[in-house]
């Protein structure tokens, strides 16, 4: 029996929506062979939200963690392929925590490595998803925002405590509904995302079970 | 019991896929109070769409046109304000019709006027599609190809016979499995765009039997 | 020597720069062969824009109309094919007039027909400008708002008092400076927008005398 | 007196035009107080393009590096905030290298780390920019093709050989006569462009002088 991690992000940056929260609550209702899951709602914030996600890491001892979040603009549901050693709100950017933490240029761990690469299985969910008719694509950046700052965080944990656990963070387009707050934006439908973390869960069990 | 005449278009630019040839499929299987519902599938050529719509108008003697089309770009439900007299297949454009032409800055009827208004209750339906959490803006181009085409032409009948039907064109985004022969394009699914489609066929209702 | 009247607009919206403001204040030191230009500034404001406008008609009495105005996302200077019979600033725009005025689907003249197409040799424009390495195309929508205000104003005047003059409005996208304002916004240089000026009113001479 | 090293790339991808080219050109004619410059034009090709950087770096034994490409559908000049150790033509990418090569997921350097940041001033490159009125931001991807390949090679060299050069990789958005092959693409123009690469230049100077 291997076990998944899965976290989601409450909203922010202005959003009464964080289409990966209503994603975690549905995911936990689904039932894969071979696998039990867990689910946790991450704060937006710089540094809570990768220490909540360690936490569980540590109790519930995952054999992967799939942390998932929002990114508004995309069209395609897309894993990362790399996590960088930055905090950094660009002056350009609207968005600041849910704290209003606005770091700049600031590396999350001083004696981190400058980019730590996801060691799920990316490509094979991204193919898995276009073969099941959902949009994909591996992403080459997760941004310097807190989704980033999850994923740098948890990858660095795994390396310095060398736990065998497989760990990335996937991207999801805003959910339909939001393009109501913000008329253009492109998006998926809740049900095309909720299938789409169905592949990436089965990909991560059976790249788990191989 | 009033008659809606559904229209939908053929696949082309390329791609095997036209979600409204889907839409109008499976509209006819919606039962509506107080409406008969009658759908016609348009080629993409620039005579025949309308040629082929206005003779179901003559036979089916409906109380309101709603003709579909699809717009690969678009985050949302357009209904269209405007249908303007001119085919033109711009130089920059890689898309001729189905039977290759590429008129420029053609007028579709020389004695015609320039513009003519959709008459279509267009921004009730945009708003009772946001009500139904469906991403929709009223649009003010259907550009100069078939589509503008097919509004310009049934407009201009209705105009010159002076038949009492309302009669206008709706947007709809590509659809998401669309994405998948053309990464990157935003989407909407078939359900959402469903949806949408049941508002605004029940909007028009609403509007001929007030 | 034929009369050419080119009209720009303040800042709205919130910027501090409107780039036909330079682009009319530039215009005026050029010299055309058999050509006098007069340039106008007109208020973002939906009543005044065109009133201005059609006062310094009446008064210069030119042989040709080049209304322009920026559009804010464009990547090419675009004459507009067609101007439409409305006023409407939609739920989801931020842009009120410089009054604060947001009228909703509100004719311009109710008594004016939909559309009106520019009698500027729009063709001929877009052509030229590719050939001097000039982004270009014809835009099918001068939107709902003042810019499509003032080009329908002018239009409906020439036509409801049939006057030889030619007119018509080109949309000219942010100018560089501009994206310091709105990051990530597509801009021309002033400098490749003054020579496309240029090439417009020698196309719009050369159609006069031809 | 510092020696700067300034790389463009051939054309690629089926343009004519890359204008990283003409801007090597046009930088070796500008003179700079207390550097001196030198440019190197290289193969859009996966080994080639840093083999020849890297030969470059040992007979010109620069104090900094500043690699340059091109980023079509970019606004703004964008210095790298990191190269990653991959080389990937995605699959719905229609663009091979120049010799038609289309590695998947493959490192640069298996024995390379992850990711590896600029060492060039890039905040102060953005920040001295924007003074100048020039659109600019740091990016935080590179991509994984010819552009990232080059940036990663000569920051893993120096890396390797801890020689105490600076180096980094600045994008630049498609010059204004690209959008004539490609309607619709955001451009700068030359002029525009070469203005910034200068402000590049002169703050990496200072930076080396301070």
């Amino acid at each position: 029996m291997k076990k998944i991690l899965i976290s989601g992000f409450e909203p922010f940056g202005g959003s009464a929506i964080n289409p990966t929260e209503r994603l975690i609550n549905d995911i936990k209702n689904e039932s894969f062979a071979d696998a039990e899951i867990r689910t946790v709602l991450l704060p937006v914030h710089y540094d809570e939200c990768a220490e909540l996600l360690l936490k569980e890491v540590r109790t519930f001892e995952p054999d992967a963690v799939i942390a998932c979040g929002v990114a508004g603009g995309r069209t395609a549901v897309t894993p990362e392929r790399i996590a960088i050693n930055t905090k950094d709100v660009p002056p350009e950017s609207v968005i600041a925590d849910n704290r209003g933490a606005r770091p700049q240029d600031e590396p999350i761990d001083p004696e981190g490595p400058d980019g730590l690469f996801a060691t799920l299985p990316i490509r094979a969910m991204v193919n898995r998803m276009k073969e099941a008719g959902i949009p994909a694509a591996v992403s080459n950046t997760a941004g310097t925002y807190i989704c980033n700052n999850t994923m740098y965080a948890v990858l660095n944990e795994i390396r310095k405590r060398q736990l065998p656990i497989l760990a990335g963070f996937v991207h999801f387009p805003a959910s339909t509904e939001m393009a109501l707050e913000k008329p253009g934006l492109p998006t998926l439908s809740h049900d095309t995302m909720l299938r789409a973390l169905k592949v990436i869960v089965r990909t991560t069990i059976d790249e788990l079970t191989e």
